[in-house]
């Protein structure tokens, strides 16, 4: 286990009064053992308390040959995992609880009043991963590096008459080329109308002229994750789509210029969407304004008019306004954005111009 | 709402003495409305009461226009939808729980009383979605008919000093030329000693002499799954790998033989497990028998020695026997299966033969 990680999670755990913990989430346990395992339906849990005696319960279908400097507790499909659990539990204390623990092993611990109480916890983890240090400042670079290589060669593939999804299609490859090991979520590409459904899934609708191209994208790297969007235009843009994408444009660089220790995500998420708003298009972006990332996609907090923390350095999130009209356009301009000492960097470097292609 | 399929699932809560009870996994609000919507971090739940007053919570993030048959409660990311879903709930009755809903909306319920107790209860909607009806039948046909035809041409890939990767990568395509709308799992491609590890992923391993290829792959056609495995073996094979593949075929088509309404699941894992045992490999082959499928590619109840259920008319499960050698080989052989009244239907017609790729 990275020591350091860990030790600044047992001071979470004691903040909140807590001297034991189970984290099932694969991305918190591969932060502090260095190992991920997506364990599907099976139990997989790493318990931390107090006094040192952490263990992690792994099933024997995971073949974990390295010491992962913590006891690894081993089980088979046919063994009653839960009780192992329950067994290692104190039972006369209060437990924390990952977020995404699910009922089926939640609920058998609460039953057989495995503690003395049941907390989300996973807070003392992610307040842990949610301020990057300088390894993975240097992965979060990366990731984002290729995103932006990648998205020249999406762009180059941008042809009359290409469906959505055989464009999606040729991500993988391309994203491998540059050294990415996945992406880190399925691509979405959609054209003209499509781009408004907020979760349109890429389909056989060809490309046509006056559609906006919405290439919402990203990879991993070494487990860290990038995420950008770009619309591009094909052929031709309305005035008004100009006008839309202008405004979108705006509300993403103000949020950006903005950011800096100290500053609350509500403010920077209140900085887009006021330029969205005064331009006539405030019922038209649907969502927060981004949300953070590192190991996962979509980790730590929102950015959101409802989160009144502050960012601090070493803070990774996504930049993502956006407008959408039914039935007509969807633009979207994303970039990820990492806390620095005394503002933000950038971390997409990918032309933000309104770009028809020819 | 596919009613038929709801009054299932009503009786099955009366069966256990639930009046109401919440819905979340993805797949069992598909089987249930014919949408599907994966919520990611979000809430999305469905609520039945025996009082027909059901609803269906929904982020405003996912476009749903048509009508479902239920009552949609609608909200954005930044109301509190966990208080809408408790204003739901009758707090003075059991509430049948999800299995695989999250402690993050679980123990906020909990900590507020929002019923008098909670209890697993997707084996209410699990029951009914085990025996497959004629639709469904002919869905998981179409499924693995793409997965036979499908294989012929992964196998046509199999070429000197290819990668495991590069082979995985391939087959996106080659499914969607034939039908399919994408995987019903990542592509499990692994050569020589790789394939002796239970989970291991597609890297840049070269294909070399003497390898075995196992190649365990599935796809999803209108909402269903496939799932098969064959392992070939590249120019050559030694006397070992052949003995021990013809003792995992021989398991394989013993389990096969045996299935019709009336035997138990853990006298099927027994079947294809005393001939690995008997053949001196009972330590290397180390997980259950085989998995039930449909919508998910693991779904159900499990074919293993823990399972002591008897199997049904409709039900499709996987039975996938393997062994194991750390270091040096690896051999699974899967098909699927479906319960008919009378016996079985193989769903997978690929050849089974020992092959050796000249």
């Amino acid at each position: 286990m990275n020591e350091v990680r860990v030790g600044r999670v047992m001071e979470n755990m004691k903040a909140r009064g807590l001297s034991q913990m189970i984290i099932s989430s694969p991305s918190d346990i591969f932060f502090l053992t260095g190992r991920l395992i997506f364990p599907g339906e099976r139990l997989l849990a790493l318990y931390l308390n107090q006094n040192g005696s952490h263990r992690i319960y792994i099933n024997n279908l995971f073949t974990v040959p390295e010491d992962l400097g913590v006891e690894k507790v081993r089980f088979s499909d046919s063994d009653d995992c839960l009780s192992l659990l329950y067994g290692g539990i104190d039972h006369t204390a209060p437990l924390g609880i990952d977020r995404n623990f699910p009922a089926r092993f939640l609920l058998p611990l609460v039953d057989r009043q495995a503690a003395s109480g049941y907390v989300l916890a996973s807070d003392c983890v992610g307040a842990v991963r949610s301020c990057k240090d300088e390894e993975e400042r240097a992965r979060m670079r990366e990731a984002s590096r290729i995103n932006d290589a990648s998205m020249a060669e999406f762009f180059a593939g941008i042809r009359p008459g290409i469906t959505e999804q055989t464009l999606a299609e040729s991500m993988e490859k391309i994203y491998r080329s540059h050294g990415a090991q996945g992406y880190s979520f399925e691509p979405l590409v959609a054209f003209g109308k499509n781009a408004a459904d907020g979760h349109h899934a890429p389909d056989d609708t060809p490309l046509r002229e006056g559609d906006c191209v919405l290439i919402d994208v990203g990879c991993r790297r070494d487990g860290y994750c990038s995420d950008m969007t770009r619309t591009f235009f094909f052929r031709s843009a309305s005035a008004r789509a100009k006008q839309i994408y202008e405004t979108v444009r705006s509300a993403n660089e103000a949020a950006e210029a903005m950011i800096k220790p100290g500053v609350r995500f509500c403010d920077i998420d209140a900085a887009a969407r006021d330029i969205i708003v005064k331009a006539g298009y405030g019922e038209n972006f649907t969502h927060r304004l981004g949300h953070s990332i590192g190991l996962e996609v979509h980790e730590g907090e929102d950015v959101s008019g409802s989160n009144r923390n502050t960012v601090r350095p070493g803070m990774t999130f996504s930049i993502e306004p956006g407008i959408y009209l039914e039935g007509e356009v969807g633009v979207r301009i994303e970039d990820l954005v990492l806390v620095t000492e005394t503002g933000c960097e950038v971390l997409n470097h990918y032309s933000k111009d309104l770009t028809i292609v020819p």
